[in-house]
């Protein structure tokens, strides 16, 4: 399930502790010049891969992308640039390109120093490994991830192969989201640029597991352009390839016990959905009354309320799972607590949310939050 | 400690059950014309009190104040709204005045009607027992409150008198919060107004435990103008009873374990730097750090760089409790990890942030999360 032109290569090189043998080095090759586009996160606190990557992009000729998890070289000034550069030149180096066709991704400790000796000494090796070791680069980029989170589409005989890394709530420091998205299908800058930047929106953009907005999140997709598709197909195909990775995102944060759907509709327009729908996903309250299976709509309400959108009270709808819980904004006649209860005791929950003002709408993904998260994140370091 | 002219009543009329024991009906009387002003919660579902009391101080004639807890009369429809003016009209006949010069407050359950005919009952006793029952009445509007929050100041012979209510992020359905603020000082209308307005964006506004704003949250304050005393004197007294209550909410947020102060100068703007204080104040990873006296500043630059404020991430100092931690938007070059993670093992804590552009500064105050949270909201209603 390999796109045409592109090869993989993995190895240890101590990112995570002299003594770790963990996978903490990665690299995918492209043996043809791509289409590439890339999207960063809005944090006003940028790592180093995240200052270089954005320049890269722009010069629209990346052919490799250089990964390593265990440390995110963020906050670390001139002298985490300097580190990137470095590494970046060393994989040039060996493939005969320019630095400034390599594309770097880092995940891990902010504020700590690479060690960089260490990460050098293993890149002439990374690279003589270059093949289809897929696996070996999907375990490389993960931090506390608890699964590698691969997923593919073939169109015709084109395919895209999506792969990514975020453990939700447990990364060492947040929640950072790297993903990469390869196809070869043949497509203009022009249009994955638009590809990506939609897709994201409704995917990445449309989950939240603690709300923070980590310094080094991108998602970066590259075309081979070997093979002729139908480039609807392919939008649809990338689409979904990024919308999996995104509910693995979700489905992988520690301490999670429910996967939550929360659907928005009637809204005015598609952003103020997606403005209530966001507001109801990151709710602690509505969050901490999920782990607890308890049908407290007043929540969800009061969420709704917040969300910053200009609502009618009066016109709200809710449903838990397909059970009326909200009709005209006050308790559903036919609202049973039992059943809602019950209901809230699966894995995957619905919430359906109707405003009754307009046509748009739009849906989140989130989890609950349990005493497991709060022991995650209280003694990740200890 | 209480100002000429107020009184105070409080019942059980088994609104929190009809075998509830607790007080949870509570009356303020003025013998003379106030001078009034309040503010409201901002989320677009408002509670029926809240809907009748923005008109009724719009009237300028408030003259009793008239509280329930154990049911929030919040998505009631519109008999919530008639249910709230019966009980107006029932309190007002009893003392002569008419309905509209009565206010109400109520906190509690959201989404289930009052027991209307209880509460009835009891108005002509309540009406009966006004005297100089403050404890009665701090307690009557206490919901899940582990104690009454009262707080005094003098100015000169007048005096200044706070009574709230909010238990941080553990209230029924969330954190409501409810403050009476009484006072005898002579006043006019505009002078109240604004000092009501100007004190509650650092009081009230700069606390935050889950970061949910309830549809029920009001501060409503009345003069009696009984006393001769300087205004500038008496807008520091109730700006300083405001500020203490306000503490008092965040120190009783259930599951809280330590009290956190969030100071954030060199903003170009003091709103920018409440937008950054609080988008610190409120990130769950930095909570969670700060409950397992984690030194882990890399959530703190996190947390600065997703504020939404325009920063210069290389002129960034950060303090915890006074200790170093991050010079020019680097690990600070005498940071000692040890030691901070000693003074994050205090009750009470600072973060201090320098963002060395401009002279905007702001406080915000908030508390740790704990496993407790997570217990006590997930599993409030079984």
């Amino acid at each position: 399930m390999i796109p045409e032109g592109f090869l993989f290569s993995a190895m240890n090189a101590g990112v995570k502790g002299a003594d770790s043998m963990k996978l903490d080095l990665g690299l995918v090759f492209c043996t043809q010049p791509t289409v590439s586009a890339a999207v960063f996160t809005r944090n006003a606190i940028k790592a180093a891969p995240v200052i270089i990557g954005t320049e890269i992009i722009q010069k629209g000729s990346v052919r490799v992308i250089l990964a390593n998890s265990g440390n995110a070289n963020a906050c670390t000034g001139q002298r985490g640039i300097e580190d990137a550069r470095s590494l970046m030149a060393a994989v040039a180096n060996c493939l005969g390109l320019k630095y400034t066709e390599v594309f770097p991704l880092s995940t891990g400790v902010i504020g700590v120093r690479m060690p960089i000796e260490r990460m050098l000494d293993k890149i002439p090796a990374l690279v003589r490994n270059l093949a289809d070791n897929l696996a070996g680069f999907a375990n490389s980029i993960m931090t506390t991830d608890t699964f590698p989170k691969v997923a593919t589409r073939k169109v015709g005989k084109a395919k895209v192969l999506g792969i990514a890394k975020g453990a939700g709530m447990i990364a060492p420091n947040m929640a950072t989201t790297l993903a990469v998205v390869l196809t070869d299908a043949q497509l203009v800058q022009t249009q994955l640029n638009e590809i990506i930047n939609e897709s994201v929106i409704e995917t990445f953009n449309a989950i939240t597991v603690d709300g923070d907005t980590s310094t080094n999140d991108t998602l970066v997709a590259l075309s081979s352009c070997m093979v002729k598709a139908e480039p609807k197909e392919v939008r649809r195909a990338i689409r979904e390839v990024m919308h999996e990775l995104a509910l693995m995102v979700v489905k992988d944060g520690e301490g999670a016990t429910k996967l939550v759907n929360v659907r928005v509709e009637g809204a005015p327009s598609d952003g103020e959905a997606c403005k209530v729908a966001m507001s109801v996903a990151k709710s602690l309250l509505v969050k901490t009354a999920l782990f607890g299976e308890d049908p407290n709509w007043g929540r969800i309400m009061c969420a709704i309320g917040y969300s910053g959108v200009a609502i009618d009270p009066d016109c709200i709808t809710i449903k838990i799972s397909g059970l009326p819980v909200v009709e005209q904004g006050q308790e559903a006649l036919c609202f049973n607590e039992q059943k809602v209860h019950e209901a809230l005791n699966a894995c995957e929950i619905t919430i359906e949310i109707g405003l009754g003002n307009g046509i748009g709408s739009f849906q989140a993904w989130t989890t609950d939050i349990s005493y497991k998260y709060v022991e995650i994140n209280a003694s990740y370091r200890t």
